[in-house]
């Protein structure tokens, strides 16, 4: 009889589950879990803002009503009902969409997921931003691609570069972005850019993943229009109700052409029969009433956009003055760009000591990058807490630059 | 400017995505809505025998006592509460599980696909019953790999196949299997038999994937050993709360090694960052009352005995001479075999005509066999109903017999 080692299967995984390994964002949620550390890693809405009561009779409504749906299987595509509101919710941000085109998926990362199964094949070239949404990068990465990634400043994607790679002989599977303060950088893709990509991506036969859990969190200024809207015909869009309801009940979409919304619904099937009626029951009633949805989403924005002035306001008080942040207009992240002599992923474990956690900027690049960039989510903590914790971060860089200038002098 | 086909992303998608073909399943999850077919395809469990009002009350518990918790995202593994009681689950059958060893995943079947994902590289063989869980082909299928099927009789997998094949040199990743009232046979794999398998498995280092949906269904006998408890190193053991309470909350799980278990958790985050926290404590909460799930369970298993043995007479009843069927112990399927001559998948258009459903034996092979075998599924329709299915479609048969022999004649 054979004599088996810890890792009993070790030779038997797929190559993609060697790449597999705990990620960092993972770690610091069991981190961030610590009352006595401020987090400003993990990207929590701060779902303590909804009505508990509305959602009580939500679901009392749901079960009472059309229980004996709410606990059956359905169909993998997702309801009926709650795809059409779905597309009343990409209406507000101008996007026309015909129900029949949406896939619901297990929160926008099953879409993602679902996306790389039906694209990828390993060793295919995708284009993402640098720095990307690390979920994305995880979930892309289950199909072994490799990676083109394109740069990013205040306007969002340099699509110069992209356009210089597609000269070069370059030619990605598609080009994933998140338009609307992205994650992690917290900026928004301008309109001049938006139109350059997508017309860009059109004469290639490229097709375009847009990704927009926070398009509908804007805390002031006017929305650029999406680029679904742009050219529906190129684009696959990508939603999600965690950020403008709950992430509990685990709802996002696609939006996509009849032909890739097929293979969506067949790899959908495939990975995991259909989504939870009574979740997508619950979340139908729920942005069934437009008061409702809009009087909650309209406090979390408030609260948000709170959260983000004491945020910018701490940063220019406590960080080192070489330090740069982004000032999102929406979204939950601030990306700050330290010394260079910073690696943020090091740091880590002191900043843990001093009860503050952030997500190292190594996190966001498939290349390794990332070590002088810090994501700090300003969505989940207290005014409070996030004053504090930036604080702590603060006298720690200080200290360390410090430590540095002895240390080179 | 590039023009585009009707499929414009046609020469983009991944090599995966060509196999990705409209199921069976599916296409008769539509006709089945229809009222007036009765249908004996889906395998949906009779939910209406559900207390609603005490699935609303464990509702009602979980959003007002822990609102915050249910709506937010949580670990990717799963709550450890919920992972207990899953643990006390499996206990009912004899398996001794770490709640520590568990993944939660979105129904058995996403567990099928992060296995099939962890362990799958293209063109790898993978050993299944023939015929097996569609939902399982169409899962691993995704992967890219090859079969080896192995041959089911009364007894459940024809262990000597596998070792014939192992002598032949086949190295399968993995063998599948479902050993209690299997889908779609009905069949439970004997003790001998399963001692053989663990044994084998262990001697040739192949790890089991053990499918067990149905094994709390058994509607008389005693129960045979879970393999894993034959073998707890070597057997990756799957569950679900689908049929022992609700489907609509998407609850399954994975029991395995740590070394495999931390890989299910990866992939489980690519796949969908984490499972519904709202779905997770209802169902820990619903499994916490021990009165009441077992009362609710033991009513579904009194519906479907009582239903499989009116199936089982309107079978000996209505059905050709020639025709064979399984006699399953518990579950939800009957599996027949008729004539050579039945072409079962040509022969559904006009038993939905009929007003009767069920699904051809094709789709259970990854191969192309089963033309002369059907799918019936019991645990649905009411009594009457399946007393009419199966009547209109022996008639059918009969009619197709007298047609075959004038033709041959």
């Amino acid at each position: 009889m054979a004599e088996f080692s810890i890792d009993r299967f070790v030779d038997r995984y797929a190559a993609r589950a060697a790449s597999m390994t705990a990620s960092e964002v993972r770690a610091l949620f069991a981190v961030a879990s610590r009352r006595e550390v401020v987090s400003l890693a993990g990207g929590m809405p701060f779902v303590q803002a909804l009505p508990n009561d509305e959602v009580v009779a939500v679901a009392h409504e749901v079960l009472t009503e059309m229980g004996d749906e709410a606990l059956q299987y359905g169909g993998a595509q997702g309801l009926p009902g709650l795809r059409e509101r779905l597309a009343m919710l990409m209406a507000e941000e101008g996007v026309v969409a015909d129900p029949e085109d949406l896939v619901v998926t297990t929160g926008a990362q099953q879409a993602l997921d679902l996306v790389g199964k039906i694209f990828i094949d390993p060793g295919d070239l995708i284009a993402v931003e640098a720095p990307a949404y690390v979920g994305a990068l995880t979930a892309f990465g289950a199909y072994e691609p490799r990676y083109l990634p394109i740069e990013i400043d205040d306007d969002g994607m340099i699509v110069e570069q992209l356009e210089q790679a597609l000269v070069r002989g370059e030619r990605p599977k598609f080009v994933y972005t998140v338009p609307n303060f992205g994650n992690p950088a917290g900026v928004t893709m301008s309109q001049d850019r938006r139109r350059q990509l997508v017309s860009l991506c059109r004469e290639a036969s490229i097709p375009i993943i847009e990704d927009n859990p926070y398009g509908l969190l804007r805390f002031e200024g006017e929305p650029e229009p999406c680029l679904r809207t742009l050219d529906p015909d190129n684009v696959i869009y990508l939603g999600t109700v965690s950020k403008t309801f709950s992430p509990g009940v685990r709802v996002g979409w696609a939006l996509a052409e009849p032909s890739v919304v097929q293979r969506l619904i067949l790899a959908k099937e495939a990975a995991d029969l259909c989504g939870s009626n009574l979740n997508m029951l619950i979340t139908q009633r729920w942005f069934a009433d437009d008061t409702r949805w809009r009087t909650a989403l309209t406090g979390l924005v408030d609260t948000y956009r709170s959260r983000r002035d004491v945020m910018l306001e701490a940063l220019g008080e406590h960080f080192p003055e070489d330090a740069t942040w982004t000032h999102p207009n929406g979204g939950f992240y601030v990306w700050a760009t330290l010394p260079a002599w910073v690696d943020s992923r090091g740091l880590l474990a002191a900043a843990v000591e001093r009860r503050v956690a952030y997500v190292p900027g190594t996190a966001f690049y498939p290349d390794g990058r990332g070590a002088d960039r810090l994501r700090l989510a300003f969505c989940y903590p207290t005014e409070d807490r996030i004053r504090e914790g930036i604080a702590r971060l603060g006298s720690l860089l200080l200290e360390e630059e410090q430590l540095y200038g002895t240390l080179r002098g």
